[in-house]
């Protein structure tokens, strides 16, 4: 065993990525940690899959000048959409949320019905139905796009009454009432988790695809043998918005029950271009 | 996503990698694998690592012959002593069964005490203790080697008063009365589970490094894009030992709860060589 004290970078379209980032934290106390939300120009979920492709790969080049040992789209978005033509394009390992969640959905369920709630561009892609049903064809999986769970977050409404009447009205779209396994298939869900539980009740199971995915990452440390074995982060958490780092900052320091997190503003005209040029897949 | 048919192929001293193919049947349904487990040559615990690496490295020449699409150790002594090895040797990926239960342990201790035990070879090499702390150093991490309980497995015995004798007299040895964590780090231990866990007591967490294996081969199926997607395994199984078919197949039918499994005998003699040149690291 080595040790290797590079830090890990996380991309998101906003704050979403933090749920990540909590259970990261958490799981795996000796990493150092980047992240850079997109803000400026977040939701992704309705945006064209040729313009999230642009925008990941403009996000994981900026992370890779800070010499990170491993990218982690902690966006369901960017990994539904972006990941396979991007991993085709760097050297290190990059890890992202769908595939985790996924296969804790078909270990939790008991019944064989899955529900799964995402964005527009993550349901369109068929990445969690396809790749549940690819796995465990016996499963029935139903999806519903969650458009207005994302707004209300970045907006730091989630503890709001707006939040709780945004969830019910979205959920009782839910077109199986029969699921015992509901899928936040978005980074940004989780925030929302008491209001979802609440409204889906106890005997639904939610999988947090962020938790799952500390789990994948922690194992690819292993396997590539690229785990920090020093004691505690060797390098302080950075902390990127393309938006408003005083927003980011409260919503940060809120969910990671931390204080005084440096919150760096980057212009998007200051991130790498992406010309499409190597995109090509 | 694509589907990849191609067999998993497993390796064990013996019986005990049983264990994992259990587990790994459960949980990757559509998977195909085979299994060879070196009888003849077992017990591995106490060998020199020297031929524990050549031994190994036997193994998976001969079951790269059957175009596996990666080669799990499940087997501690191998895994602890001739993984890291063999891993720069072949271009597929290899597995094995210590870092996940090492995770595993430091996921499931609630009072930071966690007992191992497993063969004089795996105990010797520090492995999991040594794992353990570099990962979470104010843990307590106490071992103990359990070379009694293999020989008891192979011999079909690990019902008999017998075993019940052997595992009390070895875990009264355990130096650390506290300890709420025990590591079966050897994969013919949960074989003996019933019985390890009634001297233990029900509030000692018994991890399953095996169990934990598979979870880290279903992200690695998913990471490296080489799950097999139709439905079903594409090709039946395959168990060889360079052993006593008989009693293999008869611990593996008892374990597995399969019958007519067809086990095949594979002389000593016949496997791949491994001269040791290829083996310098």
């Amino acid at each position: 065993m080595r040790s290797d004290a590079r830090p890990i970078g996380f991309l998101d379209s906003g704050v979403g990525g933090l749920t990540v980032i909590k259970e990261f934290v958490r799981q795996l106390p000796n990493e150092s940690y980047l992240f850079i939300g997109d803000q400026a120009r977040m939701p992704y979920g309705p945006r064209p899959a040729e313009q999230v492709q642009q925008f990941a790969w403009q996000l994981t080049q900026f992370l890779l000048q800070f010499d990170v040992k491993m990218v982690v789209f902690a966006c369901n978005t960017a990994t539904a959409e972006a990941l396979p033509l991007i991993r085709k394009l760097v050297d290190i390992p990059i890890v992202g949320v769908i595939p985790p969640g996924v296969r804790a959905a078909i270990r939790a369920t008991r019944n064989g019905h899955i529900g799964v709630i995402g964005t527009v561009g993550t349901i369109r892609s068929h990445a969690y139905d396809g790749a549940i049903q690819a796995q465990a064809p016996e499963i029935e999986v139903s999806t519903l796009a969650a458009p207005k769970f994302v707004p209300v977050v970045e907006s730091n409404q989630y503890h709001s009454p707006v939040a709780k009447k945004i969830v019910a009205e979205t959920l009782q779209q839910l077109p199986d009432k029969d699921i015992d396994t509901l899928v936040l298939g978005c980074t940004h869900y989780p925030l929302l988790r008491p209001l979802i539980q609440n409204y889906m009740g106890k005997h639904v199971t939610l999988i947090d695809s962020g938790a799952e995915t500390v789990s994948e990452i922690s194992a690819l440390l292993d396997y590539f043998d690229i785990r920090n074995l020093e004691h505690g982060p060797q390098s302080a958490p950075k902390l990127f918005t393309t938006g408003s780092p005083k927003m980011f900052g409260e919503i940060a320091e809120d969910w990671l029950r931390m204080t005084d997190l440096p919150v760096t503003k980057v212009n998007v005209t200051d991130l790498p271009a992406a010309n499409g040029k190597e995109m090509v897949s």
